[in-house]
């Protein structure tokens, strides 16, 4: 149950080294993020940003970069639930060659904050849920705030 | 017989003002440009740019914006050739809003060259027959360069 | 009387073909005129644009690129008023090597607005002094805005 | 020892909920990183770069986000080498906010390689005493690659 997209590499995506410059991964991925909450969220991730001051910053990074990915390539790009707290979740998030080769794993903590205050804020309902649906197994309830 | 592509406007496009910033609009171009030529050139564009060491800079570059984009806000992104000279063609790029208006548009003059010796080279044949295909009317033959 | 300030060009800076990405001279530019500001406006640019919702988008730019800057280039960036209207200005924007040849050369035009709104407002008074002051010779009084 | 910078965070450095985009830290530290490596390197990181062929991919990345920075902060971006292997090296990146509180912190792991094999190579000579000199105390030998 893997939310994913195939993603053609640009020349715009690389560096000088003629691959991937690796922020750009961080740009990739924090697109896939968006357009899959804008499909969960029933007005659009925009909305939510906009009208409602939802904001959705990451508080904790993780990644290993095992293989390089050059411009033209094919890759694959998905994100997983793995975990839900209270007021913050918890992706995994994978770059996989076209030989399905893993080229670049991540896990990354999100908090819902109000963006009139940046202080955290329940995850809303609706996100909540579609969270709990795309979980690998039993819904998990600690929260990984501090 | 534009060559054209919707996009949904990300939350990486917009700046602290809420739309798009402005040198990203050149960058979603370059990456249209990139996927045109990508079905152009046989071997696809980044064979052309890392192995024949094949470079098309831009040279000038004329824009209009007469309308904000915002996050989310579903983009046409659309090309055309205006001008197709020995060493270097002149393109004609439009963004427009979901109502069909016309939010930004410019005209770019690209330069084919050689990332060996960093100078301009006759267009490659396959490009200048696309390239004439998509010429609005009969094909020009006089090359913009000084 | 223009302002300008040394850079060295990074390697973030660039693209596979190992000189400056385009779009990224705008990224320089815009944050030269960012700095600029933030030395004319007593309160700083980013008061300016986050407490009293003023907004400078470019509403006009045409550039030509004469030649090449790579990575590890020290190149100078310079910008200087060539017209004052009453809701938009428009600058000369110019990137130099360190041999003083001219790289490339832009002029921008810039609207005032309110980011409430997003509708031209006057330029405020202190921004269109400093504008004057830094005119190559007498002011100008006629708007560029149809 | 650590080398740092003061770096005044700029409009295109932030995102739609007006704060840094967080993939734009690792740019800033990219940036950095080049900087300190320029000075370090004799004839210039570009010139190892582009003529030597040589690279410095990261293969790790952990970042803990601890709170925001906005648009006019004057923050601190600061490395310091905490490990040095045999065909890597590990930095701690910090930024700190004008009331020196830490906002971001990263530990990164970047390889050495050739850009001709994309393989790791040893740590160029120069390059591994001044990491050394750069440790806090005693020098580690072990290398963190598989």
């Amino acid at each position: 149950m893997s939310f994913a997209k195939k993603r053609r590499i640009h020349f715009s995506d690389c560096d000088p080294a003629g691959i991937v410059f690796y922020p750009q991964y961080f740009v990739l991925f924090n697109d896939l993020v968006e357009e899959w909450l804008d499909g969960i969220l029933e007005d659009g991730f925009a909305d939510w940003v906009v009208r409602r001051r939802f904001g959705t910053p990451t508080v904790h990074l993780e990644a290993d970069f095992g293989a390089v990915s050059r411009m033209g390539d094919d890759v694959l790009l998905a994100l997983d639930t793995c975990r839900v707290g209270r007021r913050s979740f918890e992706l995994a998030l994978r770059c996989t060659g076209p030989d399905s080769q893993l080229r670049m794993f991540a896990r990354q903590t999100i908090v819902t904050i109000s963006l009139e205050t940046y202080r955290a804020i329940p995850i809303p309902t609706e996100l909540r849920i579609a969270l709990h649906q795309m979980l690998p197994s039993k819904p998990q309830s600690e929260d990984g705030l501090p």
